[in-house]
């Protein structure tokens, strides 16, 4: 091998012809662009098992959104059958309604399915299965909530799917806690996470607290405990003594631990 | 770049150092084998990119896969689920029976939902939407299937999960086919073509074209016409000519246009 390639490097020092297939050009077969030993990625072999792979992850990729297109519940809300005679009969067995709605006029009640209520959330489950009030009356009040999110949340339940943005997250994700529908509040947290920034940090921090979202928790108290300097001339940090010294309390700890583990990173 | 590298081939020649980073040895950062122009696979860069991708797939393969966790429904006849405790209360507002149940005795009626059963199949939704006898007694009588096929019918509505066998698949293609369930039908299609030999090839055949499994009824048709010096001896072929020469008609048409393709390809 070793000879072969000095072999070889002497060839190419003597002719230096990119074409001759004998000489050292590395020609990437991704970007065509040619490469040296520094910049030496994977050999043809290895290139091709990881198309091959990326190949079976497509495959996987399609087989999977095929099923979660066959799972996925037509919505007896859903806003594109609204009205529309191919919208298949509900078989409405339950209403929910939004007891707080702030449109001032009757609520407006939400059909659903307890079937579909019961296997999404544990809440709706042992309210309907233990007969308790909602579950002979088949009505279920929803108690601060506007009628558009309590749609959103149903219509979720339905089809793992809704369109957000940070106020609708917010008022999802405290249904999803409430309701225990892990899979709504994980998705919520992770869009608000990803809208996190220096100006809301202190009140998501809040939020987060108040709500038991551990991973927005985390991004928050980073994000301040980075920004130390500038956190007590905010108006929400004053708000926060006034309101909440402890939540404040819990800033200052992260900080602290922080700074002793960077300390220690420093050391080793 | 040209003259950098020659001058790094004479380096090596020179020196020869497989350690020396100067040198041209390329090794493959997936393999960690030294390997030649002839081998070359990718440059750092494009591997590296590469790598981001296919973390991304797998990161999209999970977020789907926690996706159909959330959207299955816990199905009312899960076996899991037989008699234990957690299961959640069904709220069944239909039955469906095997009329033709093999077992003999009085067949056992599976529980279902009407909201899942239009939502799955178009069929089932004529026949509960239109007010049909089905929907009035609630009660929907299956015939020709195994009342173990039934179950595992229902079940895959609720759960897209089938345990299948070559058998299992058949009873299931039939059911898919009868009550316009796609994903359903592809999904034993699959199966039985990845099953598919010689010896199962003609009664497949038959099989396919007999319930429009178009994926299948391809895939044993070429594996048959690959093997046409042999068919005529088999016990299958003489039966089909017997009961639907139709049928043993299209194989030879299939082969015959492989031929004239075979040759159009030869000549050009």
């Amino acid at each position: 091998m070793l000879g072969r390639r000095s072999t070889l490097a002497r060839h190419q020092y003597e002719t230096d012809t990119e074409t001759d297939p004998e000489t050292e050009a590395m020609r990437c077969i991704s970007c065509q662009e040619d490469y040296d030993a520094r910049d030496a990625g994977t050999c043809k072999e290895c290139y091709e098992e990881a198309n091959e792979t990326e190949e079976e992850l497509k495959r996987e990729i399609d087989d999977l959104k095929a099923k979660v297109a066959f799972l996925k519940f037509w919505s007896p809300i859903d806003p594109h059958h609204h009205g529309n005679r191919s919208h298949p009969p509900c078989f409405s067995d339950v209403v929910l309604v939004a007891s707080e709605d702030g449109s001032g006029g009757p609520a407006v009640p939400v059909l659903a399915h307890k079937a579909i209520l019961v296997s999404r959330s544990p809440v709706f489950r042992a309210m309907l299965e233990n007969e308790m009030e909602e579950s002979r009356s088949g009505t279920i009040k929803i108690s601060d909530v506007s009628y558009d999110a309590l749609r959103a949340f149903v219509n979720y339940l339905y089809t793992a799917e809704a369109c957000l943005d940070e106020q609708m997250a917010c008022e999802l994700l405290v249904l999803a806690e409430k309701y225990q529908v892990k899979h709504l509040k994980a998705y919520c947290e992770k869009f608000l996470v990803s809208k996190l920034n220096w100006d809301n940090s202190v009140m998501n921090y809040a939020f987060a607290h108040q709500h038991n979202a551990k991973h927005m928790l985390d991004a928050t108290l980073s994000m301040i405990t980075d920004n130390m300097d500038k956190l007590t001339k905010r108006d929400e940090y004053m708000e926060l003594v006034e309101k909440d010294p402890r939540l404040v309390v819990e800033i200052y700890e992260a900080y602290l631990s922080k700074q002793v583990n960077t300390a220690a990173h420093k050391d080793s």
